[in-house]
């Protein structure tokens, strides 16, 4: 199953396996947004997705998936975002244990919201390494089975429910923008548009300041994110070597936005729409925002990934 | 005309007047909320509405409802808030002025705000009575129609429309709570339980230190606002001589609530709801997370009034 690529019956299954416990999110338009780029934008609205993201989706249809015997004893993966909220809540809901590995300096925000969701939480030293192996130590320990934050077939699958649900919802789109960290969501939005929506494009969106994905889609190699400086905290993850293959097969570019045009578009965002968005989140629409994407006279899809914020440290 | 009652007629035609230009505005749930109150609440989120708050219903009713000479000469009004706005907005899609008078000391939010939907602004100096002299010199200049902001049937009917889309959606409904100050939400709203969802009853929130409605509701007598010094600026006015009997009538109860726990109820909506509501729209939910309205096993429908906000300069 591993290094394999989620066929459309995959994507279905995911989402037929997910539905009863996931938010069928809203999709939403502004009609003086439309007005200002010429175009019919339709966003999905992930950031009313269970725990704030969607990454509750390829975490429940990860857990879901899981044989009984493998379930009893636990999940297991180190995050400091919102895959562990995530993780923590679909194993809650299928009555298992979630083994969350996070670095000691993770904000108390963050921990506070891993524990309300039911995860037991192991500290570690805030290093790549000391994550990787304080994880399998817990593994070995529990005999809990990983859940990959993106390179996981399953959970792919499961992002890729939102771009499903999406052009089910707005038939005819033309492009579909997505935000792309280690590629999870891109990957799988990519795959629900080849599969349910063929002739429409599908285009990522990643800040200049960790543009490893933009790197690598050009080069057609590899190329690592080393401590990227931006304020999109949920972009700064490497592809993978899963998610990078569809994503070089399937997606038609990834353009750059500034750290600066990231939170205009946020607070844009929140200011006209009326909603929060995290950092991440608006990427795409700061990439419209600089024409970076040329959306004139098209129905666009925007992929809002999710909704969470510190209130108490804004980027304004 | 002035002095009435709007009756159910005229509160379906003020619907049927102002559709094709409002927002029919979302009704959205939390089961997490349900969960922690032991209730099903209805949020009715007017900050989705044109300009941001449902004083686009109102004022959309009141422009739609005149002569078409009369129109000619504009409408007028004083607001440094919502209704400035929403008049703005109103007049500009019938093509027709509208006359604001904002105090010298507005902050530059609002005046952009409401330049930027058209509306020709009159500055005076930030009293009452200023307010109200400039405004009567403007309409002796121009010939324009004031329109007050609450003390209006125009005004009620549109302001009930929020109401009746909500009970039509969610039927049976047990209490429906909305914030006060001017009591033109109040009363609208009021007015179409009374008709429309027979049984329920109104509660209304609002601030302790802005109790000047609470106090007239509870003594039969007009207790005026003075000065009150409270978070929730939609909600610092007196009620009018319209809109107070309607209350006296058709409201159960009015229950305060502190200031401290509006912008707590306030990050929370923003926390776990991922929406963006302003001071005065928190007003009954802190209610109900001060265990002020016995909401337990009960439908509720709660009106989020607006969504207009400055996020520079945001309460915690």
């Amino acid at each position: 199953m591993i290094n394999s690529i989620p066929s459309a019956t995959a994507i279905n299954e995911a989402y037929q396996r997910i539905r009863p416990f996931i938010n069928h999110t809203p999709v939403i338009t502004s009609g003086t947004i439309n007005m200002m780029f010429g175009s019919n934008i339709f966003f999905k609205c992930e950031n009313f997705q269970k725990v704030g993201a969607f990454k509750a989706r390829g975490a429940t249809n990860a857990v879901q998936s899981l044989e009984r015997e493998t379930l009893a004893r636990g999940v297991a993966t180190h995050s400091s975002g919102n895959h562990a909220q995530a993780l923590s809540w679909a194993a809650g809901i299928a009555g298992a244990r979630a083994y969350i590995v996070m670095p000691s300096n993770s904000s108390p925000v963050k921990i506070a919201a891993v524990r309300g969701y039911g995860g037991l939480i192991t500290f570690c030293e805030p290093t790549l390494e000391a994550r990787e192996t304080t994880l399998q130590k817990v593994i070995e320990e529990t005999g809990a089975v990983e859940i990959h934050p993106y390179n996981d077939v399953r959970i792919i699958a499961g992002q890729a429910t939102s771009a499903l649900e999406l052009i089910k919802e707005i038939p005819g789109l033309d492009i579909i923008i997505a935000p792309v960290g280690g590629g999870g969501l891109l990957s799988g939005t990519a795959l629900s548009v080849h599969y349910f929506n063929k002739g429409a494009i599908v285009v990522a969106a990643e800040p200049e300041q960790a543009d490893d994905a933009y790197r690598s889609f050009i080069t057609g190699e590899f190329v690592p994110s080393v401590n990227p400086q931006t304020i999109a905290d949920g972009l700064r993850t490497s592809l993978g070597s899963i998610t990078f293959p569809i994503i070089g097969e399937h997606v038609s570019s990834i353009v750059t936005v500034s750290e600066d045009s990231i939170v205009k578009a946020m607070k844009f965002i929140w200011e006209r729409m009326k909603i929060i968005v995290e950092t991440s989140s608006a990427v795409p629409f700061a990439a419209i925002m600089e024409n970076k994407i040329d959306i004139k006279g098209k129905r666009v899809g925007l992929i809002f990934s999710g909704g969470n914020v510190d209130l108490n440290d804004l980027p304004w």
